[in-house]
């Protein structure tokens, strides 16, 4: 590969930096980048660090947002008696997406994992229990993974901001919507027999 | 996802266009975008820009250079009697890597396809003829792809190109390296009958 131009090297590098990018991917995309029009390879780049200047956390939830607060935190019309805590602000974006939810959000950046020198105060926990006092909040839901760590920070969360006039909930588990009971695993059908519902 | 930050939503659409990825992977790509450190986006965004920019077509060859004539096309050690020719500047790399050719390359820039509206004069064939009245070029190395448009204009250019002084090949048909009869196509099995080499 010596006949390769360096800046088509360095561009292959950067590409290969990109979460799901292999160095195939990555080659096939900077030889398309270099030989496409070139308003569309810098209308790609005007993009990246538009996007990477522009778009912040917002001080109040911790969602991606391009104003202070965001959206979400400055409109009027979410409940702001029921919070829903999520791991990380993407996650934000995909409870919106179900459009059942219309309370307020709070990001905590990550979830307990102490294998991974992830303690409780690496994650927005304190910022949480500020805005409970603050806000008229009467319920949590814990929206978090339902993996081992995410088990673990629903537990620590509960036991820590839980007293008495606050209802701390988590999502349900269950069967996936439109599937059959064969395709749900052993873990995700026995849960969903001990969250049977009445009808 | 009227709560998505309109720079994000612009970097998506932007990475939305690229091969191979999807709107899924341009939502992931650009989430994880802006929230990568500052450093490793404008790096991606500069390495862009720059190759876009430096990396410009040969114009003798036609392959991917960043300085003209290309790193090929004045390497005095090759063998200027062969000349391969392939379709685009990508296959020149990719005969590169096979090590076993010592000679130039002329990149055609496409495959005659009337459907599609390529033509002769689309393709830079006059380049070609000049380049072998003016090279000492005594063999030219077809290697186009085995599809219908790449064998019919390996035809179309034997017979143009076809001279009493001029041995023009074409790359041998027949069984990939490392594989059993059992996975090759009944096509290419055939070919490699009708191309069998005595040992």
């Amino acid at each position: 590969m010596a006949s390769l131009p360096v800046p088509l090297l360095e561009l292959m590098a950067a590409l290969g930096k990109l979460p799901g990018i292999g160095p195939r991917s990555a080659e096939r995309l900077a030889l398309f980048l270099v030989q496409a029009e070139q308003g569309l390879s810098r209308h790609l780049a005007q993009a990246i660090v538009q996007a990477r200047e522009r778009v912040q956390c917002c001080v109040r939830c911790g969602g991606l947002t391009e104003h202070q607060p965001c959206f979400l935190c400055s409109d009027d019309r979410r409940d702001r008696t029921l919070l829903c805590v999520v791991e990380r602000p993407v996650d934000v974006l995909l409870v919106e997406k179900a459009g059942t939810f219309r309370g307020g959000f709070h990001v905590l950046g990550g979830k307990l994992s102490p294998i991974n020198g992830v303690e409780p105060e690496d994650l927005r926990i304190v910022e949480l229990e500020t805005r409970l006092r603050e806000e008229p909040v009467s319920e949590v839901l814990l929206a978090l993974p339902t993996d081992v760590e995410g088990d673990a920070t629903c537990f620590y969360l509960a036991k820590r901001l839980g007293h008495a006039n606050l209802r701390i909930s988590r999502l349900a588990h269950g069967l996936p919507a439109g599937t059959g009971l064969e395709f749900a695993d052993e873990l995700t059908l026995g849960r969903a027999i001990q969250g049977r519902q009445a009808m």
